[in-house]
């Protein structure tokens, strides 16, 4: 069988079939598992890349029926049952008796792509090494910089899009330049960097109930944060956002550091199932699968995650780990000739989102939690949840670094995204290849 | 002043005059302190990017005499004292009274430019990030390539030079194929993997003396490093090396991944001043300094480290570190009228080579240390010389992983490098501008 994609889906759907009697091959355009809660972290100078994405392959060594293989799938033929996967010029094809589609969502800007140059998203290891760059780097670039105007611009960072991961960046962003690098620089002074984060709805954290998006909203506002709802942004370039908001009102904010948090499109293979199967696809590209998780005339091919659109189940981890698990049982049922469930029902663990250091906002089943409680059941299952051992231990180090002390240990980036990021001349390094 | 350089030449000039009665302007390209002699370990997947190359302006963000600004130092005008920098269409004329000049050196080719996009050097975290992904990255298109003579060239790692990076290259590069991939994989052996290490002198190792470059040497091949001395590269390309040896045999190495580590090119910069001061240059692109490391009719222009012929001094970071202790302590004199030192004269503290995990080599004055004591040498001085409190730590902690346990912590590589990196078809991540 074969498994695309190694987020939480695809990892824990063939770690699921550990002890079933199938070989599975699980194709993948990055040879790790990104642990994507904390990409925030890794985008504002906290936890290096290798703490939240060990490589895939380590990760399944002992299981002897997985085998992991590099490449990113261009096809699906789901009459032949085969993937093709490719990466430069190696061209792959494999076949398949069940397939689990689980190849996850990136940044969408509802049909304005011409907004990802200057507003990055934050769903790879990429994006979040890109974002570090352009976050220290707007700094630097406002130290070097003669005119008050252009220093503003550089300071100012919007966030678009109020959802866990809006907040937790508007919240990084906002501190670091409070505590970690306040003293750092001589012409500037970074505590005056302005975080302004745009949502369109009426709440922050919407889905985490009216109650709670209030509070969320007065901690966001008392540490600084610029909330601006009712916004939507109607162009993004090199000199900002503009915003239009319901009442009517239309605001250029001028910034060089937009980071795009406002939506996700599913990975275009969803679509190309979904075509071939007569499956419906929403807006964001994710699939109408069976209530069995499952594409209309093809038991044998499961979509996961992020990938789908099914009872408005949200784009958590808990979706993709629990449909991980659904379909890896009815794959063992058939398998072993066993009645298969029917249906998958998601159990709502809860949500969470960190505001600050010591503070985030929780909901667990009808229970609200709010503040440094909270924040003490994100770090618990955060830790819980890392995979392997030596990444609990060093992130627990680089989180008392950070949160107990003021710095942050990984800062660094490199020369090439120095010059690409912050000037828009990014060169390849490779000589006649770009 | 002004310090060109943020490597341990220009930074610890900095440190130096911190008492001293003078405004600092640091310029480096980069923005971090790039602790050079562990670089390899970031190549190889043990430490992470942030671990060796903190920012270098909080290193000195207590020091109020001193600024640090971002910038690629393309103009040196003795005459007018000024120096030029720029990042993208930003573009700063800085004036000096003292000007030190420590901006390094790259990855030399001995005028064979072409060869760099097939064998990249070691010098900065970008060459270390690119070389994880390239030797990373082999073992994963081994592993998908079905043509034995191509896994082969997937599989066989070419070191060019063996000096202190060359061996430390080769040896960890060995080391992860026995250790820390060996049950990675499911088509290839990584055990099987072949580490080459050409040199074109009599031995590895040769500055620190022929006895321990027997032993150094009886060691790699011990540790199954097949080590080839007297040969000379004459081509580097997608297939491979071509290496001519002394006795007149011609040999062609099929090998995918390529690291150079066998010459350095001094920043331009010096060939820039030494123009204009009439000083020669060296086949390296080094300035022929005074003794008192100025610039000939120019005592307000110190060149330091890596960009410096004078006796026959190693390209070391004490060569760097003990000519900015020299230089700011000219400048202190100068500034206090006090007497000046006449010349620089480095003290040699003694060198060091890691070979294996537990085996090094360490010259200090006239002993020779070898083996697991050489190695406890090694671990002491880098843990005293890595520059930050929470550097020391969680660098212990990451080799704790990979020396007593069998795993690498920092194996992450980007999917724009697997692009880039291992097809030849990098492609700039922001659209029209490369």
């Amino acid at each position: 069988m074969v498994i695309i994609g190694s987020g939480f889906g695809g990892l824990f759907a063939a770690k699921r079939l550990k002890r079933a009697d199938v070989d599975i091959t699980l194709i993948s355009r990055v040879s790790h598992h990104t642990f994507q809660p904390l990409l925030y972290q890794v985008a504002t100078g906290i936890l290096s890349q290798g703490e939240i994405a060990p490589a895939t392959r380590e990760i399944l060594k002992r299981q002897k029926n997985a085998q992991v293989l590099l490449g990113e799938v261009g096809e699906i033929d789901l009459e032949a049952r085969t993937v093709t996967s490719a990466i430069g010029p190696h061209r792959r094809v494999t076949g398949y008796d069940s397939l689990i589609l689980a190849a996850g969502a990136e940044t969408g800007y509802f049909g304005n792509d011409g907004f990802e140059p200057f507003a990055p998203g934050l769903k790879s290891i990429d994006d979040a090494l890109e974002l570090r760059a352009r976050i220290y780097g707007a700094f630097e670039m406002a130290e070097l910089e003669p005119d008050p105007d252009a220093v503003e611009a550089w300071m100012t960072f919007v966030v678009v899009g109020a959802g866990p991961t809006g907040v937790e960046l508007a919240g990084q962003i906002i501190e670091l330049s409070r505590r970690t690098i306040k003293n750092d620089f001589r012409h500037i002074d970074p505590r005056k960097a302005r975080v302004i984060l745009i949502e369109g709805g009426d709440h922050v954290l919407s889905s985490f109930g009216a109650h709670q998006s209030v509070k969320a909203q007065e901690q966001l506002t008392k540490m600084g944060i610029d909330v601006r709802l009712q916004g939507l942004v109607d162009a993004v370039n090199e000199t900002g956002v503009e915003v239009r908001y319901r009442d009517g009102r239309v605001e250029h904010i001028a910034s060089r550091c937009v980071i795009w948090a406002a939506g996700v499109q599913a990975s275009p293979l969803g679509k190309q199932v979904a075509q071939q199967s007569g499956a419906d696809v929403d807006r964001a590209g994710r699939v109408k699968v069976q209530p069995d998780l499952t594409l209309p005339g093809h038991p044998e091919v499961f979509v996961l995650g992020d990938m789908i659109a099914l009872n408005d189940l949200p784009g958590v981890a808990q979706v993709a780990m629990q449909g991980a698990k659904f379909s890896a049982g009815k794959i063992r049922a058939r398998l072993e000739g066993k009645p298969e469930q029917e249906a998958f029902s998601y159990f709502d663990k809860g949500s969470m989102a960190t505001i600050s250091r010591f503070r985030a906002v929780a909901n667990v089943g009808r229970l609200e939690l709010r503040g440094f409680i909270a924040w003490c059941a994100w770090l618990f299952i955060h830790i819980l949840y890392l995979v392997g051992f030596q990444e609990k231990v060093s992130t627990l180090g680089h989180w008392a670094v950070a949160f107990i002390g003021r710095s942050r240990a990984e800062r660094t980036f490199t020369l090439e995204q120095a010059r690409g990021s912050l000037t828009n001349e990014r060169e390849p390094r490779v000589p006649g290849t770009g």
